[in-house]
């Protein structure tokens, strides 16, 4: 076994407290990854919820980082030591199912295991995310980090990325195209940033009036305030697509009523039922729809349209020892747009450095 | 004003009476209608409950017809007297709105002007349904009723059809499209129809396998019992396209799990609110939509393509004093597949042969 160090959640309280980790030794197809950036999602505030009360203590978040390969397995192909390398939040599946025939290993029908809080596919044992210095995986389920894309601001793109760069593919966004995206934060910004570069006439709705110069300053030709009915009405039936990045669980009738005729919703930030009014589906033929992460093929497909139009997250970078406060401050969507934890500090021994508050 | 027979609910007790009723006199752009067979629609049933207790006494349902003009109005250039004629469940809309010019009358932002239950937009009256000998409608809402279709068999394609037909048209279904029906009534034998009819493999879902015969003779390759995990299994993400018919409030989850990657799920048996769970959308970026009626361009391309393909419904025909019959048959689903009224008895004076069961 490899040792490594990272942040591991305690059951107890949610905390996230320095570690000592293990990492399996490489298997003919795994790379070994030094791993410099990490960004901190949603889906980490979900698990560490999901997690409270449970026991175990394997839950090691992260699941949307880059770093640098150190070290390839006997049989590997596509990596060498040195390469730059991102990774996003599935690390296996089972390859043969029609999901993955289709390059939809995000939708394996055996369930893709996931970069952490899944298992193994070949021992069983807990994945531990990339809070952490070291992360082994699969060659096949690493990407090459383009050049020209800072590692640190590209980390997002592995997970919120691609999770709004897929439905923007799929419903065929381009440049005839109206994009309406709800919900300006870590996925949201994303998906004014893909759909301008897209060439999609793209607008930003959001509860409030304070973001109109951050919407304009992504590429947004407007701003709609969804609590103003008069500038709703005015874009009835109007988007091609809306992606929905809310994150609480909301009323669907005012977004759908954006939508144009035989256009589609895609409710990305909410997992969970939700109850929609068919007549709001039935007036205009609109659909409902989701997304989420992404297959290894399109991953690679929206790396490389980055690197073509320049694209990386807005963050704010924090050292690791602040995954704390990233935690909290998330929680209260206090950052424009994602956290990415610097992984350099886990190599500085002092362990006091890192106590949480 | 002129004077017509007709169909009338008796509010306090659901049952239909026969009764004069008025029809407009004709404006310059109306035509007059001798009703010769009118379809009898789930919406009948609908409206025949939300009437109950109503004493404005106003409701004559009746909204899928086909008929012969008797009559044009001054400026009447598309119908003369003696032409066959289809009428659906809409005869009037603002004409002006963003729907209205993309030929979809029938999401008019204005609303549509209904068939039955509607007001007049020139002087508010309520609009009278088909369920009646005469009808008077503004040539634009009429159709030319294809040579070669029975028009018995015909009426119930202005609603049940076009319904089906929309969604089709608008998801993209061709000779390399898989498609499913479930639920195999009015609207679902229409769908198969369709469906075969424009090349598409198609499937028919149902709780039961009695209609397997059935859905073979209407041009489907097979029927699988939705109640069977394992045949359910088998077509998992399997669909291009499922036509989901069933006027039940049912779990959606085991119809979407049939739908292929970025396939659609078209919602259109049942009305009202629908909870579906993400997660059912979001793996395999699947999509939840509804349709219903059709606007004037796509009805007229409807009723080409069924002449040019000999379609027409599955229908049992009765004397329209047995209207009352047909409501509670259809109420237990015994009909194959849509009752039609013919409305020649209404010509007989005898109040007494009406009288309702």
């Amino acid at each position: 076994m490899r040792t490594t160090t990272g942040w591991q959640a305690d059951p107890a309280t949610r905390v996230l407290r320095r570690t000592t980790l293990q990492r399996r030794d490489l298997r003919p197809d795994d790379i070994a990854v030094r791993v410099d950036y990490c960004g901190v999602c949603h889906s980490d505030l979900h698990a560490l919820d999901a997690h409270q009360g449970d026991r175990d203590g394997t839950l090691v978040p992260g699941h949307e980082f880059t770093g640098t390969v150190t070290e390839v397995g006997s049989a590997v192909t596509g990596f060498a030591p040195g390469d730059p390398v991102a990774v996003g939040n599935i690390v296996d599946s089972c390859g043969t199912c029609p999901m993955c025939r289709a390059d939809q290993e995000n939708f394996c029908h055996d369930f893709p295991t996931l970069t952490y809080g899944g298992r193994d596919r070949d021992d069983g044992t807990p994945t531990l995310g990339a809070y952490s210095r070291e992360y082994v995986v699969r060659e096949d389920f690493a990407h090459h980090l383009p050049q020209g894309l800072d590692p640190a601001a590209a980390a997002p793109l592995l997970c919120a990325g691609v999770t709004v760069w897929e439905p923007l593919r799929a419903l065929g966004v381009g440049p005839h195209s109206t994009v309406a995206v709800a919900g300006l934060g870590g996925l949201g910004h994303l998906a004014v940033k893909f759909a301008v570069a897209l060439g999609a006439a793209t607008t930003v709705v959001s509860r409030t009036p304070d973001k109109a110069e951050e919407a304009r300053a992504l590429g947004a030709e407007a701003l709609v305030v969804s609590t103003d009915a008069t500038a709703m009405a005015a874009v009835r039936d109007h988007f091609d697509v809306v992606i929905d990045t809310i994150s609480a669980p909301h009323d669907l009738s005012p977004y759908l009523r954006t939508v144009a005729l035989d256009g589609t919703l895609s409710h990305l930030g909410h997992l969970g039922p939700v109850t929609v009014d068919t007549t709001d589906l039935l007036i205009g033929r609109k659909k409902l729809s989701s997304a989420g992460s992404g297959g290894r093929r399109s991953t690679a497909a929206m790396l490389r349209f980055c690197a073509e139009h320049d694209i990386t997250a807005d963050i704010e970078l924090l050292p690791s020892a602040e995954v704390n406060t990233a935690r909290d401050r998330l929680e209260r969507n206090d950052v424009r747009y994602r956290f990415v934890l610097d992984m350099a500090d886990l190599d500085v021994v002092d362990h006091d450095a890192a106590e949480p508050a």
